[in-house]
């Protein structure tokens, strides 16, 4: 028994993550629905879909690994927070984890979400200690209701269990129809494109940054919630001036033309002490190298044409808000 | 598009329920893994294993029920409170749930558990609306979580979801290792029996009172949770006394004589003013003429012999304690 099971691992945050499991040696086996996934040294990938629950008790029965990330989960930009299919998500993971459990697994490390908090109660950083969660979207109710069953459970069956919480991310290969993507490839094309509020303010962390740190989770033996963030305060006005010196184009962006949502919080912010101290990682990007790297990306795989694009296509001028 | 899916219909609360409901007239449709379920006018029986997702999905699909009454979970006493098939059982509901409103379901009974609220909290009786969730148990955390998912998913979906709370329960058929039935058998047999310390209190309910208490919440058109109880304070030294009085052989009785559980409360009580005012059901039975019925419900079964006796033998002597 050996070895480290990824799901969702051709997704955005799943393939800087195996990438960097399989830089540091492991045995990592990956999990995709994707016919040709990209080749990677020391990744094994396995086509599997979570939903055949047949395949997954045969698949890790089989492997046996003895941790998993658990990264897999419907992200539909814009439908995701609502989509029915997040309760469907909390069966297929609650399946693939009593497999893991039964198998021998000894350490998973599962995603939750930033969702999972108060969002109402804004007097500052949210922490994973002392406040307490309040999902008020079935988004966030899903992960919050699987983090309760999987604690309760894993703790019962003596398997160690960290549930990472990321706030907002951004980097190369994000949905198209997000806030960066869409400003970046707007501006690039040459778009007019409208962004809300720039006084907004949130903890931004670039994805690789992100995978970093749950594979720094994964290595350690922390258990229980733990922000993945940068513990740094950015307005989306800031985001939206470091991609103009990017792109250019300023002229192109209409801002503050989207209206805020109802209810949407002026900041949301995490508090970064437990992934700082007792994980021990600390974000390694700054904001203006990671915008870089992002619109880098970006240039060349607009550039490139559709064989390299996302599958997933948003709107050009809409921007998902944040 | 009519009628009400019972799921668990077989099972001690089950069986009363949808004999209640075939009594008022409403079209029920009894789901059961047995091959020979009792025929009872009224009452249409469709044997399904609710972990064979797909012949869930083809009968709920064929049906179309406009109601249904979710009873069905592992009940293996003893275990119940710490199996790993209460994950199981979440998956199963969940599967089973979006299954009823996919085919166009209206309103759901579905049932908790008292053990969803904080045990430790004993300063009065528990409140649907006061009382915070604090489940102790892997059963508490599943069921708990389950309300969350189940409850944001269907108030997104227009579907109504009342979230029955039954708290402590009794009367025929119930399993032979819990309280009730191990004294009652026990004495009609003749041997000696251990019990835990008489002074604690419960709120203890006969199961056809349960019955038509989630037969009058689902004819209602109240919704989230609601306690199924008596509203009446009973100690287990007034269940034993009631029993003896019942059976003889009070001197068979060692009181007192197994160990209450660490941390396990004196009291559980259960706020009814939902029940009472809301649903408008009161308890019909007093624990007298419940006792009596259940008393007699084991002479005749007992005497009857194997075939009739539930399929679930307790160890004589060794009662759960409640």
């Amino acid at each position: 028994m050996a070895g480290v099971l990824v799901s969702g691992a051709g997704g955005f945050i799943g393939l800087p993550t195996i990438v960097r499991l399989a830089g540091q040696g492991s045995e990592v086996h990956a999990l995709s629905t994707r016919a040709y996934p990209p080749q990677l040294p020391g990744v094994r990938w396995h086509r599997l879909d979570l939903f055949d629950t047949r395949s997954v008790d045969e698949l890790v029965g089989e492997l046996a690994p003895e941790q998993l990330i658990h990264l897999a989960w419907c992200t539909e930009t814009g439908r995701c927070l609502h989509a029915p299919e997040n309760v469907t998500w909390v069966e297929r993971s609650l399946h693939l984890l009593r497999a893991f459990v039964r198998c021998g697994g000894r350490r998973a490390v599962m995603l939750g979400t930033c969702a999972e908090y108060d969002w109402s109660a804004v007097d500052g950083p949210f922490c994973e200690l002392t406040s307490a969660p309040a999902p008020a979207t079935l988004y966030g109710v899903a992960k919050d209701a699987l983090r309760r069953v999987a604690s309760a459970y894993l703790a019962q069956e003596e398997v160690e269990l960290a549930w990472a919480r990321p706030f907002f991310l951004y980097g190369p290969r994000e949905a198209p129809a997000r806030l960066v993507p869409s400003l970046v490839r707007a501006l690039l094309a040459g778009h007019t494109v409208a962004t809300g509020s720039d006084e907004r303010v949130r903890d931004f962390m670039y994805v690789q940054d992100v995978a970093d740190a749950l594979v720094a989770l994964r290595g350690s033996s922390v258990v229980g919630a733990v922000n993945i963030a940068s513990g740094l305060s950015t307005t989306i006005g800031e985001i939206v001036d470091r991609i103009v010196e990017l792109t250019g184009g300023g002229e192109l962006v209409r801002r503050g033309a989207l209206p805020d949502r109802p209810g949407e919080p002026r900041q949301l912010l995490a508090d970064v002490g437990r992934l700082h101290d007792e994980v021990g990682y600390r974000s390694r990007w700054n904001l203006v190298d990671g915008l870089a790297a992002t619109v880098s990306w970006w240039r060349e795989h607009e550039s490139a044409g559709a064989n390299t694009s996302p599958t997933r296509r948003g709107r050009s001028g809409t921007p998902q808000r944040m």
